[in-house]
């Protein structure tokens, strides 16, 4: 029975600090709502991370894999896509979370880049986070999650608890 | 944002029922305790159902698959060792929620049997429950996990929000 108890003792004496990973799904944004509507009793003690990986940036090559040739333009295209996509994602998040009528919460954003499942884990482990909440099925508007279950690679990976949300 | 708003309408108008899936890991105590003291905020509003599931009956054929007769002593020895199992089981998970320092909360035991990821998923599904918390190791002494990882699965099918607790 010690384990229960050392945990308790260590969550009143400090802050909690909660990962929530957004991508492009409705899913996540629903991540979101679950998280302060379940997760978030006590305003001064609780912080929310909003973590949005983006995609590993384009290989600065002029070709691709079938050989073609790239342009700047095309290339400064994507990047100036990639970061709109942040800011609507953000945005979204913040509404969401905005909706809801709670009590105010202490939100940090963070944007990553490369490898979701790996840039989520080690977020979590760098900030010391309590608790991760995310969906089941993104990552994100190019179905990154058909290249591996983002949330199965968390669940078994990241150094805290694990909540994974599916969309009603 | 129509989707967290109608959630929280909801949330707001029933009880919330919250299944903790317990087994015999101290993992899956650890994941109790999380839950009581992460999801627990209002206890009028909250109920915890401890979920323990035993194994499958022994089938009565007197014969196990390697030719080997089982006396009826040996049959009704292992039915009151699995007995014993679930009180124990039992007994340590409310030890556990009653050293927690914390609100009182409605709690129920479920007792089911049979394959430890499909009973977890159809009682969540049965008890139209809001969350389900889990450790990620389980299922159970005879550690049934090395036969697929029950959470896994439930992390996937469970018709609502899993929480996945690692033991730290």
């Amino acid at each position: 029975m010690t384990q229960p108890l050392s945990y308790t003792a260590e969550m009143e004496r400090k802050e909690r600090k909660i990962v929530v990973a957004v991508d492009e799904s409705e899913e996540s944004m629903y991540a979101l709502s679950w998280c302060i509507s379940n997760l978030i009793a006590d305003a001064t003690k609780n912080k929310v991370v909003l973590l949005y990986v983006k995609p590993p940036p384009p290989i600065y090559s002029s070709f691709d894999a079938a050989g073609y040739i790239f342009s700047r333009d095309v290339i400064s295209a994507m990047t100036k896509y990639t970061n709109d996509l942040v800011s609507s994602v953000m945005e979204r998040a913040e509404a969401t979370y905005k909706n809801l009528d709670t009590i105010d919460v202490s939100v940090e954003r963070i944007v990553g880049s490369g490898d979701a499942k790996d840039v989520i884990c080690s977020v979590v482990e760098k900030l010391k986070a309590d608790t991760l909440v995310m969906g089941s099925h993104g990552y994100g508007f190019f179905k990154r999650a058909l290249l591996g279950s983002v949330s199965d690679h968390c669940a078994k990976h990241a150094k805290c608890p694990v909540v994974i949300v599916k969309h009603p």
